[in-house]
C-alpha cells in the first residue's frame, strides 16, 4: 500500500496533497486529495464528489480547509472512478463511466474488474487512511451522486461513519434518469439489484444511521424536480424514523457556490456529533 | 456600455455573477465576475488575477467571498487580457499575449490597437462598475502579475484606489524574466518606456501611496527569487518613506491555497483603511 505524494501546498496552517497509490480493488492508479490540519489527527471526513469531478474540485473550491485548521481532523476526497482504462462508452458521456462511478460495485461484463467504487471507498482507501494517518474515527458527506454516495454508505456502513451529511443528494437514483442509466450500465436491467445501492430504498429496507443526517438543499437546484427527488428520501426516513435535518436554503443552486456557503455547517456539524 | 450577465449563483447570502460587455479599449469583448453582497453597495475591490489566470479563477478558489458577506463593498475580477484575438505569437506561451497582459498600454506594432489594459482597469472597468453597480470607492488587490498590477495602478492612480495589497506580486518587472519579455512585447526595447509600468521603478520615481501597502508573501514560492524580486521593492520603499506591510508567510507556495489562507486578511485590510 505505497502512497506516493504528487502535490502538497501549504494551507490554513496545515498542508493540502494530493496522493496516488495502486489500487487492488479498481486494479488501477487512484489519487485523493488531502488536508492535514497537523501533523498528527485522529479523525477524518470523507468528502465524495459529484458526476465529472475527481480529486481536486472540492478541494480547491470549497474553502473547507479553514473550517477544519487546528483541529485534530483531516479531510480526504477521493476520486470519483478509476482512470486511464478504456472500457466500452467509458468516456462517452459524462453521466456513465470516468468520472460517474456512482460508488458502487459494478457487476455488468466490461465494468466488474474495475469499477468497485463501493469497496474502493468502504474498505481499501479506509484501510490505506487508517494505517498512514493513524485515524481512529470517520465521518462522510458529499455532493449530488457524492451526496448520495454519502447516505447511502453511511446507511450500510453505519459504524464506521460516525456522521453523515450532504449537499444536493441525488436521493433516490432507481427513480431518476441518472441513477438509472447508471445503475443499469455497472449492475444490470434487474431492478431489485440496485436496492443494495439506493438510500432511499435502504431507508425502506429498515437500514437506519443512529445519528440525524444533515442535508442542505437549494431551492433554484436545475436538478431539484427532475434527478434529485428530495421528498422520496424525506417521506421514507419519515415513515421508518430516520431522524434527518432537511434544509431547503433559498435560492441557491446545484454549483459549488451553494457547497461553499455552507460547508462550515456541515463540517462543524461533522466535528461536533462524531463521538 | 451594455453589460450581459452570463451567469449568476447565490452565494453567502449575495451573488457570485460572470458579466461581459463589449470594450472601447481593447475592442474586444471582456468578461468580468463579481461578488454582491447586498443589492445596494457603496464600496468595490478589484482584485486582478495573474499569469495564465481568466476572470474566475480567483472567484472560484480563494474563498472570498465569505469575508464580504453582509457588506457594503462587492468584488470586481476582471480577465487578464483581450481574448478572441490571433495576434502574432498572441497563443504560444503562458507568459506573453493571451492571459498574460501585464496591465500595461501596448506600443508594440501588433499589440497596441487591442492590448489596452491599463486604461481598460482603470478607465473602462471603472467607469462601468461606477455607473452600474453606484459605487463610491475602490480599492485594489492582486496576485502574482496582478499583484503588480495592483501595486502600479495603485501608486499611479492613488486617488482612484484607496487602499493596495498584493499576494506575491512581481514588484519590479523590468528586472525579471517574466517582466522584461512582457515589456520587450507590449513597450519595445527601449527600457525608459518600462519603468511608467514597473512599481519599483514608480517608488524610485517619486510615486507613492497615502496609506500602507500590504504584501503577503510565501517563503516557499517557487519564483521568489528569480521572478518576484521582493527585496527590490522593499529597499526602494524604505529609500522613499513608502509604507509598507511586507509579511513573509512561513512555507507558503505561489499557489491558490496561499491565497486562500491569506484573503480574509486582505479583504479586512481593504475594509478597515480605506476611508
Amino acid at each position: 500500500m505505497n502512497l506516493t505524494k504528487l502535490k502538497q501546498h501549504k494551507s490554513f496552517s496545515g498542508y493540502t496533497c494530493v496522493y496516488q497509490h495502486d489500487s487492488k480493488m479498481t486494479k488501477t492508479p487512484m489519487k485523493f486529495s488531502v488536508f492535514s490540519p497537523q501533523e498528527t489527527v485522529q479523525h477524518c471526513t470523507i468528502w465524495l464528489s459529484g458526476l465529472s469531478c475527481n480529486e481536486e474540485n472540492f478541494i480547491t473550491k470549497a474553502g473547507a480547509q479553514q473550517y477544519l485548521a487546528n483541529t485534530d481532523t483531516m479531510l480526504v476526497c477521493p476520486d470519483t472512478s478509476p482512470r486511464g482504462l478504456n472500457l466500452p462508452h467509458e468516456h462517452d458521456d459524462y453521466d456513465f463511466g470516468s468520472g460517474a462511478g456512482f460508488y458502487v460495485n459494478a457487476t455488468t461484463e466490461h465494468y466488474r474488474n474495475h469499477y468497485r467504487m463501493y469497496d474502493y471507498i468502504s474498505k481499501e482507501l479506509i484501510e490505506l487512511i487508517t494505517k498512514n494517518f493513524n485515524i481512529k474515527t470517520f465521518s462522510i458527506m458529499g455532493h449530488s451522486m457524492g451526496g448520495h454516495g454519502a447516505l447511502m454508505l453511511g446507511l450500510r456502513e453505519k459504524d464506521l461513519f460516525k456522521t453523515v451529511s450532504a449537499f444536493a443528494p441525488i436521493v433516490n437514483p432507481s427513480e431518476c434518469p441518472w441513477g438509472q442509466k447508471a445503475f443499469t450500465g455497472y449492475l444490470g436491467k434487474n431492478r431489485e439489484l440496485w436496492q443494495a445501492y439506493d438510500a432511499t430504498e435502504l431507508l425502506r429496507q429498515g437500514y437506519q444511521h443512529d445519528k440525524a443526517i444533515l442535508i442542505d438543499q437549494g431551492t433554484a437546484d436545475e436538478f431539484l424536480e427532475s434527478q434529485l427527488l428530495t421528498d422520496n428520501l424525506q417521506q421514507a426516513a419519515g415513515k421508518v424514523g430516520q431522524q434527518l435535518t432537511l434544509r431547503y436554503q433559498d435560492n441557491y443552486d446545484h454549483s459549488y457556490y451553494f457547497i461553499a456557503s455552507f460547508i462550515r455547517d456541515h463540517i462543524e456539524f461533522h466535528l461536533r456529533h462524531r463521538l
